[in-house]
């Protein structure tokens, strides 16, 4: 990327100045015990020796944060007959048998699990545990509230996961409790960004289990399977590629120990026998197998270094099984040495192998793309779950929207916001749900259906408990305790009180740090009425017909026949409250007209041309949808179903579900509509709102029809004149944009085997498609899944219902069904069209999909409202910049929170925005007075200026070494952000 | 039982004595350490509530020492793949979790396992190990090497098992290592005599777990699940039924905890989920269920206390699973008290809970039969192992035979035995390979093939490791070290000495104490020898042809054309050696005579009459061989096939093998013979050696063809004139004998629903029919299933070739074969047959029996033998009294030896010998002075005068209380010994 550079340079900088910032204001807030001089991290490794091959064994278990089992199912063990597992037994176990002899050592890695266990400790067995932590014993890798997964998470949740599980091990046991290395072993393919925001939070390396396995074996042959990966914001990003020994098309195990070697409960290898007085004493046949092993390993890494996961999926249920056999291993092995054996074994964790390969001073080999798709063989493709369960995924981007809002109504409501007039609220709960969503087998939609609803049903109760403190925030800052109603099934147009009421009030709170503008619409069963803002002023509203496909979706949970269509505008980080009346005599909204020949701007429903008036620019586009017939399993060259995890289309031609639409349409001052009607199960709108510079596109699918006994894959598909060359652009986490290129892979040369679902890649927030003179930018309202498989073309996976499990462990086909949807889910959603010249397309995505991630709350009054109400409110003294985000506002504890500025734009991705820009924390806020600022990293749980991370070498490097960046502006309030960086920073702050 | 009252009267004298017998000389070899004061047993044991109904929770697992993996292939955890059970971790694991909560408690069985385990722990471990045994935490039940099976087990092999397991106990905990009930949960059936020998070793109680269930649906109803049962020796045996929640019919689990509450890792019970900020907490859930259960379950017993045993197979492997939720499971139940709750939960021991039957002080049902045959459900009888795997049989037989004789030879010959001539031999691997095969699914025929294979192997080791003693010994007596050859296959005539020998000495070691007459068969190729006793005196010879059977049985494994036979006499606990030598010249053997036509003794193969020419008695007897076809679960009845455990032909009716056989006679001057062949795997030799007062009956059964997919089970039937009412008897564990009457059940009302299977009983060493004039004793070689359908007639199954897995755990059919009989096992055995008076019949049976259990052992010495080699010997100064049965001789430690001696007839079983008898244990050796005696328990782990029970009362007892006996005889070294009573005695001993 040619942004690399650029940023790389700016890395220094920070710990300069951050030795200036500690010398302000601020307390130490990180937390921990250190009764005697810890020996943890580093300086705790076991000693290896120089001149032989040196085998860490790593002692592990693997713990999904929800999977077959529900996250509190595996922490209980209980649902045993779906899956073996539970992890208070696990930790009961581990610590049980590190305290059984100091030389082994067990790394831990989920902190929702942790954070379960530590709390149902006596505070002896934890004062027993911060011991083996602070002697480096029991070692948190990762660290995160869960392993998230890379795919199809957005990076301002995986940020706030990986805060609260940082924090709670800061805050229980100090530095020794700080992770060193990433460890992203399980996930499906890995995201840029991730190694990004790994970097930024100060890891030293970031193991990972599973890529192409096209990629593996070149890198085997090559020694690469360790290697720097540069992310954008960061010098050099260490990834590590832990060793698999299983050849490409076996079940990925990435994380296992070598065969024959595991003795966990869940396995079957031959324990270590070694009484001679008893039969079948194995001691010479094991340490033979393992030194052959070892030694077979080693050829593919480039040190006299390796390292084995000796664990997997919930292992270590019953540690000792696993320590009694590693101690004889250990023992034996070591033994041969004494006749001639050049191989030693010892205890390890991850962060000790990386010493060893810091210490060895080699170079490495250099990465700058990322890790999609993962394929284990040639035809299975992991780009099925990146639309898997699209409405647990819109679900789970709405909640980090409630989340954020939430989060900075906490901060700005004050502490009343926690126990005020409608009781008791808190965010943590929704902070919680959050996180376990993000885990690799959450939000990727790789879970089984009653986890799924698991987690869903965890959001729902998080947002439940947001409601109570969004209320008390709203009274304190709107002066009026009057009770507050939340509709949250407005895109299906319910909302009971909006149906019945003749008077009510609508605040709209915008998190974003500058005013937006939004289109409103609520169900309403009145004909007319009058809107009002903030000042009193009249709001232009339109009264439109509830359209079929929206009827047909709500079934018996609301009854309005009409939408009450207006737009609002809420200042930054604040509220505007409107007031709706029903006009007891209005007069009756025009009908929907029904067309079969389209008329006007629908006369080319299928191919259109889309024109951007302001720029002049206009291309053609043929929209439409389409269905792949998901393999069966029942194929010549391969029996690899379509599933949760995999997308493998029979055929890759995929089939129109119709050529035309029964179209109607709606045109009023506020809105224009397109309803088209392609079948009973695919429907959309396209919607113009007056002064949107986005064309919406209003999906709703399903139930997919699966009489026919075919598994279906729906896409919607642009066909654009844009000349492409094969490339399309997505996003990564919803941050930096990657380009990719058909049947093409920077590092490797690609034999593809799969055409479509070869060229996949996940689309988090959007993607786009461009030449040098058009760039048609696709906003997406949750993660889904997408390729560019002919020039000019973008499609997207909306939707996937599957009849044949994918054999990846989840056990169940991807068939979505429930209360209300017997028949099938039925899916609604939203993409946003935006069409500008390439060089200012960025000025128009970047806030547009910020727009989409953090959306406005809506929240009703019934009734008039008290004169003494204040109708407006911003929590910020003025908007931010346009290139500034604010990312994070919250909480930290009695008078501190916790901010996060980030600039949006990528370097040279925009002419006017793609500029350092500097912001003033004291003058940030209109009611808090900042009094104390301290710059931390990015996961907030280490002074950024302590954040000395390994150098490593790049093999080669053509770019020119980074320059030296000039520091912040001169005032200690006064930051600056120069593109993509995020800055994050502990405030004290008081009310004024 | 007529003979029960006069045994009884013995037991109290036993105290008086033994107080004068422990002033004597004696040191204490009993060891453990005692540095506090222990708080074990009974005294160890949670407190109750009296007005409560209290549950005991009793900890346990149920490790079988073999099943379906070998005996350490369960203690390492191998072969995990068969089954996942590895006993190492179960202690390792128990023991963590016993430390973590002084209320918790567990109790271990099987000092097989046990052993290995204390012998691999550090000095520290096993001190840890201590105290939680002296503080009652860690409980031994039972405490023998292994469970023994009952119905298949002879009783001198379950008594050294029973003492090896409890000695290692007592020399590593003291006392405290006693345990104070057994713990017979598993077997199949129980033999009144397993009763009687547990009350001599000193147990308070016997818990079993596996009764008929028509009988046990009667003892729920009448509330005798407790209940009295008196065995012969001992006044009275507690046996407890515990609890068993599962109806008749489903498979058996009488051990396994309530339903719902099993928290085993091998379990899916739900956990407690006790955290209510997590989801499913389940607090009330549980408690209720749990006190439901409590409920029910105390209605079906008599005291406010109920026991469940909170365990099953190989569980607690990681036993923190059961003890977390355990100690939640108490902490709530007992917390609902406080609301009026009257249900009391403790940790408990079975012993525990019998101490609280014992001060209940309540009377209890009385039962004097025994437990077989057991069925679980109305066409389940488990009687087909009474017969399963009969070489296995055969051979833990003729091994525990081979290992008296170890034992005897050890102590004869001095230390040389252990390490002389022939290099260090031991009789220890054989104890422990025989006890390992007392197991109930070792000898009993239940274990998986190579699991049978391994006891197999496991014995043939032991030998290997007695031949070494057995010839050190042997030199020592005879001063000889001329290398003694081992002719293991002499019953299929293989030997390749004798085969190629022209001269060569044969010594007969004798086990028994009185001297014996015995036949010597020989493989030669030569047609004529001269054979000479220890005088030198001429024996008469024969050679004979070897049988066809004989020919293909043995395969390429011997050359012999013909067998040499002579009839030898070996003095008590002796030998004597003959010396045989080739007749160059001397002329050919009779050849075999064939016969279409049956002559003289054979004119009657079929129906002959059978007479005692001494008593003048005559019967007419048929016998011919049978095969039941196995049902193979397709059944309108019932879908349970015949299997390893269960015995259920498909007809009442058997097949003929065949109605006529082929015949040949031999007839000698030593021995008569009619060989019959009825088929190509059946074959028969009818034998009459010249000086023997009983029939021999030599059958060869086996391949059991399967082509017509049929699985069979082989019967012999004797059908005779004797009018037996409908009654036969049976002995138990070859010991005291019982009556058993067709269709009929002592203790309820039986509805007989297997005319055949539902009448079988176990034939340890004997079964007999009888009217008023005569006594048919037939006596086995091994331990087989019979039955009497009709009357006259005893039926004996022999060979058992099943093609279904009866569905009872071991998961294969029973269909063995082997490398050498690929086709499937040939199988050779013995019957005995004695005709006399009844009573007179004991006289005969009695001697005739235990010759067949402890036969003479031959070994060869090639060549001529030195002059000064001693050619006979007799360890003992005198024979003992034809009542008196040698049961053990074998060294203990350094200086002392154990020695058992048995009155061998039941009272009023024999006119002559059923008299107490008195020996003199100064005069018994012939080469060891006895220098000092203690006389101990029958387990030899408690001395006889500590050895104090609880007492019981029987509900309703018609016959008198027992008259007081007199005691011993004058002398301290005279004991005298009552009808079937054992004395066990530790005596001090030099060498004269």
């Amino acid at each position: 990327m040619a942004a690399g550079w650029q940023q790389l340079a700016v890395a220094p900088l920070f710990f300069l100045l951050l030795l200036l910032l500690l010398s302000g204001v601020l307390t130490l807030p990180l937390g921990g015990e250190n009764k005697r001089t810890p020996t943890c991290g580093y300086e705790s490794c076991h000693a290896t020796k120089p001149n032989m091959l040196n085998v860490h064994l790593v002692p592990h278990t693997h713990d999904d944060v929800g999977w077959l089992k529900t996250v509190d199912q595996y922490f209980y063990g209980d649902r045993n007959d779906i899956q073996h597992a539970g992890v208070q037994y696990i930790l009961d176990s581990v610590v049980d048998q590190l305290l059984k002899n100091p030389d082994r050592r067990f790394i831990y890695v989920e902190t929702a699990f942790f954070y379960r266990w530590w709390k149902r400790q006596s505070s002896g067995e934890q004062q027993t545990v911060k011991q083996l932590v602070n002697e480096g014993r029991l070692e948190f890798v990762n660290g995160g509230w869960c392993m998230s997964d890379e795919a199809t998470t957005h990076y301002s949740a995986v940020v706030d996961q990986m805060t609260m599980g940082l924090r709670f091990l800061n805050e229980t046991f100090g530095p020794c409790g700080r992770p060193r290395v990433a460890w992203h072993i399980d996930p499906f393919g890995h995201a840029r960004e991730h190694a990004s925001m790994f970097a930024q939070m100060g890891y030293d390396g970031f193991f990972f289990g599973r890529l192409d396995y096209q990629d593996r074996t070149r890198r085997m042959l090559a020694q690469e399977q360790e290697l720097l990966w540069r992310a954008n914001i960061d010098p050099l990003t260490f990834a590590l590629d832990k060793n698999k020994k299983n050849p490409p098309g076996i079940l990925p195990n990435g994380y296992n120990p070598p065969e024959g070697f595991c003795w966990d409960q869940s396995c079957d290898d031959p324990p270590i026998r070694d009484d001679p007085d008893l039969e079948d004493y194995n001691v010479d046949d094991v340490v033979m197998r393992f030194l052959a092993i070892a030694k077979s390993q080693a050829t593919a890494y480039k040190t006299n270094h390796i390292i084995m996961t000796m664990g997997s999926d919930f292992q270590y249920e019953n540690a000792n099984l696993w320590y009694k056999n590693l101690d004889k291993l250990i023992r034996y092995v070591n033994a041969r040495q004494g006749n001639g054996s050049r191989v030693n074994v010892v205890y390890s964790t991850p962060s000790c192998y990386l010493q060893e390969l810091h210490r060895a001073n080699l170079t490495w080999a250099l990465k700058t793309d990322d890790f999609f798709p993962y394929a284990d063989s040639a035809h299975d493709f992991w780009t099925g779950y990146f639309t898997s369960r699209p409405a647990l995924k819109r679900y789970e981007r709405v909640s980090n929207s409630h989340l954020q809002t939430c989060n900075q109504l906490e901060v700005l409501g004050g502490p009343v916001s926690r126990n005020g007039p409608f009781g008791e609220g808190n965010s943590q709960t929704m902070k919680k749900a959050m996180a376990v969503a993000q885990h690799h087998d959450a939000v990727s939609g790789t879970e089984k259906q009653h986890v799924a609803n698991d987690y869903a049903r965890r959001l729902a109760d998080g947002w439940r408990h947001c409601q109570v403190l969004v209320s008390n925030s709203l009274a304190a800052l709107t002066g009026s305790s009057a009770k507050r109603i939340y509709c949250d099934n407005l895109n299906i147009s319910v909302c009971p009180l909006t149906e019945s009421s003749k008077k009510f009030s609508v605040s709209v709170y915008n998190p974003l740090a500058r005013p937006v503008t939004w289109p409103v619409r609520l169900p309403v069963n009145g004909t007319a009425y009058t809107v009002s803002d903030a000042k009193g002023q009249p709001v232009d509203c339109q009264v439109v017909p509830v359209s079929r496909a929206t009827r047909e979706v709500r079934k018996n949970r609301g009854f309005a026949i009409n939408e009450l269509v207006f737009q609002v505008q809420a200042p930054p980080l604040g509220f505007s409250t409107y007031s709706v009346s029903l006009l007891q005599d209005g007069p009756p909204p025009a009908a929907a007209t029904k067309h079969r020949a389209p008329t006007a701007i629908q006369n080319k429903v299928f191919t259109l041309s889309l024109s951007n008036l302001e720029t002049g620019q206009s291309i053609s586009l043929t929209q439409n949808f389409y269905w792949y017939n998901a393999s069966d399993g029942n194929n010549s060259e391969s029996d690899q179903p379509s599933g949760a995890y995999i997308f493998r289309p029979n055929s890759s031609t995929p089939f129109v579900i119709s050529q035309r639409a029964k179209t109607e349409t709606v045109q009023n001052s506020v809105v224009q509509e397109v309803r088209q009607w392609f079948a009973p199960w695919v429907s959309q709108v396209v919607r113009l709102y007056s002064d949107s510079r986005a064309l919406e596109l209003e999906w709703t699918v399903g139930p997919l029809p699966i009489d026919d006994s075919l598994g279906k894959e729906v896409i919607t598909r642009l066909d654009t004149s844009i000349k492409t060359c094969e490339m399309f652009y997505t996003d990564s986490n919803g941050r930096e944009v990657l380009q990719r290129k058909k049947d093409f892979r920077p590092t490797w040369n690609l034999k593809q085997s799969e055409p479509i679902a070869g060229n996949y890649y996940p689309i988090n927030s959007r993607a786009f498609i461009k030449d040098d003179k058009d760039q048609l930018t696709v906003v997406t309202d949750r993660s889904q899944g997408g390729g560019s498989i002919h020039n000019g073309s973008l499609e997207i996976m909306l939707h996937r219902r599957l009849l044949y499990d994918d054999v990846r462990g989840v056990a169940e086909p991807l068939n979505e069904t429930s209360a209300i949807f017997p028949e099938g889910l039925v899916v609604r959603g939203r993409l946003l069209l935006s069409l500008e010249r390439p060089p200012a397309a960025a000025d128009a995505h970047r806030p547009l999909a910020q727009e989409a991630v953090l959306q406005p709350l809506l929240t009703f009054v019934d009734g008039g409202l008290s004169p003494d109400t204040r109708l407006e409110f911003s929590g910020l003294q003025a908007a931010l910049p346009p290139a500034v985000h604010l990312l994070t506002l919250t909480q930290w504890d009695g008078d501190s929170v916790l901010l996060r500025l980030e600039h949006q734009f990528q370097s040279r991705e925009s002419r006017v925005n793609s500029q350092p820009v500097t912001v003033n924390l004291q003058k940030l806020f209109s009611t808090l007075e900042v009094i104390g600022v301290s710059e931390m990293n990015l996961s907030a749980n280490q002074w950024k200026d302590e954040m000395i991370r390994f150098a490593w070498t790049p093999q080669t490097d053509s770019e020119a070494p980074p320059p030296k960046a000039s520091g912040d502006a001169s005032s200690t309030w006064e930051v600056t952000l120069r593109p993509m960086e995020i800055r994050t920073f502990l405030l004290r702050v008081a009310l004024r």
